[in-house]
């Protein structure tokens, strides 16, 4: 997004907190409802302790807390809290440093392995029917210039199991103002005045760079044309501009006898033009089926960003290395941890 | 679905219960919350008589319960309960013994009977503005390969009448990932990532039977190509196979005359193909007008799925007989009930 | 809509209310909700000052009522209650006079001021993320014949800011029954029976007012065909009507330098059929640009419905004259509002 802050911060200070014997670690929001109006409060300092990271106890007008559960102050103001970490960088209610979501390339280790524990918490709210209402009260707007639905649902779904709500557009290309002329950006003003957040397939490669430009909310890229989808990760590309070491081979048995992931991709007919037989000769070659499971070690995983079509055998789905479909219900953990720390911080 | 069970269950034993001077009835399940979580609780024995069939009142720490009210445990928690029937095989809280709904053939006299007292209780929910919450938290995805609007819109209002979420598709053929050559399988093992629950329209026969057999949550037949759409119900063929007599006759006034219930239907062109002339005469020859009222007994009905083309004259519409508008609000209330059973059991 | 009361209501009288010293000032209704029961509660008379028109003590017993807050009966009734106005006629409670939005022509110059005062709450509302929740329980749906992606999403935000929540169809024309030749009233009637109100977008002149004949829930125009569209208010043809003095002129930088609105719209292609040449003509005659700006008056402002194409240049948009994306976000606060006035009264 444009401008730097999501939202409006309330320090605590005075009697409050306890200023002795407390530990600098990046701070606490919450937002807490009095009424109708949402707030959100930030404290600078606080007393805990590095045995106790997701709970603790304050003397009278203090702030009491307690890992994902809830956060209350003397005074009857209820706080949903969120979990802290101790890790300065990645502190509760430090923002994330992330304005938008637009390429692979923004993400560094660090930043992945924050977002996976994020992501954690995330699969025990799903899986426990926790019902979070983390989100309640905030609203995504689905800009989709091309149609995805897999994608599309997998965004809703992230922001409906944490209580927010969402616009859709499923074809926006063709149904929109676009269609009409419109520029993007003087679409996303428009949007942007609807909505919290936004998540954008477009088909122009370098468009959700754009509209992360103009928008004065978080961006968060479903894909633009030929370009980044990197909720998906084009990996590839990524490990180059990294300096990892990688090599390829056309040994489909070979590799899988030795690597710990192998990710395969369904071969995308549109990318061969009018060379049918190359693109027949390409489908056929690299099939992963029970042959390539016999070669594969143990603790290897099968991969893949799905839809299949036949680069994988159905009765591979039953191996437990068969991690595909796991793999879309991690992205939806993901697109969970990302909603959640683009609108509400870490 | 594929699995057996919906959710967990936790037994209430020792103290929480009174075993004397119970009555067997089949247990109670209600979902309460604690925090974020929301557990579900059943009780095997619970004292009650067949005089107090919709309240209880029982010694400490024990279970209160009323009809549809709010049903608590003297530790404060919390539950909305169900209606309890007092018939064992339909008590509140016993698992609806259908795990998807995909055609008529599914359905006994008794199964109905219990299906359309619960469907008296979601019209009583719908029309006092009660503002149900019992679905709270659940999400439900319309997977339609093709486009059913006025199907579609009684699933989702259904639904968000009784406090749940929607994940829509209009026109899942053309835009997801089965264009791109997915099974149907492997969709609906994407898809009951993202939902509870699943209703899908299909256009090839046997899809919802198909989906079913892979899902782990469950499947409403909202129509599957020229195959059944079960709650819309396709009588003839049940009929037939339930060994009910019946007859057809070519006098619209004759039958008219003498029956309960006239049932009117569009003629599908479609279903004519190149034969325009065979598809006019039929569509002019069966046209329920005031004159066939004028023949009707007093107590009979019309009915009809709508839409309508020219087949009920619009002058119908304000006789009392004429019962296809009652007929489609009455269709909101069976997917209301369908979805609360299928969700939550009796 | 068809009837002329939306709601039940229940009356308080006897020791409920202080009949001395009361003034008529049109009554408050209010929603509350007991258990999983809302209600309307209607005062015919109360204590009220003209010093304190948000807020009220009564005795035991009775009203107490604050703005935009909460209202209480002592006996622990709360509800949500709505700013009250002291002119007699928009009083807190009453009924807004129309009962479906069709047409420019409908609203006079106390009704404009006095929505745009609910518009005023509506702002705040959505700007302190105060989260809404007076429509909660209500359902709109948005039946949209033709594509029109920013009009709908515009209402869909109002409704979800407010709380409330939405059956979506984004282009009924060709999806719908419609295409099966079923009537706009019959469709009308089906979708009454799963909503609260219908926003409605048709491709034929006067769809609104004979939909809005028909429904029992209101309606609003959302675009009919070349018809009214009067949430973006077609004002030549109004002002004519009302004898308002205008005139047409064809110097653009004469008009500018000394109106108060330069009103911008796009050159409509399709309104030239195949005289493209007469299309480029007009599109490129009236173009505001910093030219323009520079002979405008310092107070004046440049306004346009959106999408725009060139019809304005982009370096406009930075100056505080360029009201248009402020329009567009207060085209929401203005849906709000009317979607409040339609459920709930002033």
């Amino acid at each position: 997004m444009a401008s730097s802050s999501a939202f409006s911060t309330w320090t605590l200070n005075g009697s409050s907190v306890v200023p002795e014997a407390t530990k600098n670690f990046g701070g606490i929001i919450c937002h807490y409802q009095t009424g109708c109006f949402k707030e959100t409060v930030r404290c600078l300092s606080m007393r805990v302790s590095a045995d106790m990271p997701h709970s603790w106890e304050l003397p009278n007008d203090k702030l009491v807390a307690s890992g994902l559960g809830r956060l209350s102050l003397k005074n009857k103001v209820q706080c949903s809290a969120l979990e802290v970490d101790m890790k300065p960088s990645y502190s509760v209610g430090n923002k994330f440093q992330l304005e938008d979501v637009i390429e692979a390339q923004q993400f560094d280790r660090n930043t992945l392995s924050a977002i996976f524990e994020v992501a954690l918490e995330m699969e025990k709210i799903e899986k426990n029917s926790a019902r979070s209402q983390i989100l309640k009260g905030y609203l995504m707007a689905t800009l989709f210039y091309e149609p995805s639905t897999r994608t599309r649902l997998s965004f809703e779904s992230a922001m409906k199991r944490l209580g927010g709500e969402v616009l859709t557009t499923e074809n926006a290309r063709e149904f929109s103002s676009a269609a009409k002329g419109e520029t993007l950006e003087d679409t996303i003003r428009t949007i942007e005045g609807y909505s919290d957040i936004i998540v954008l397939r477009h088909f122009e490669s370098g468009a959700a760079r754009k509209a992360a430009a103009t928008a004065s909310v978080p961006i968060i890229n479903a894909g633009d044309g030929p370009g980044q989808h990197p909720t998906q990760n084009d990996i590839k590309d990524h490990l180059t501009s990294s300096g990892v070491e990688w090599e390829e081979c056309s040994d489909l048995m070979e590799v899988a006898s030795t690597c710990d992931v192998v990710y395969q991709t369904r071969i995308q007919r549109e990318r061969f033009g009018e060379r049918v037989d190359l693109y027949e000769e390409a489908r056929g070659k690299y099939i992963v089926d029970r042959d390539v499971l016999g070669v594969m070690q143990k603790h290897a995983v099968v991969m893949h960003p799905l839809p299949r079509l036949d680069e994988i055998t159905v009765d591979v789905d039953m191996d437990p290395r068969a991690a595909y479909f796991r793999q879309a219900k991690n992205g939806l953990y993901i697109r969970m941890a990302l909603l959640k720390l683009l609108l509400l911080g870490w």
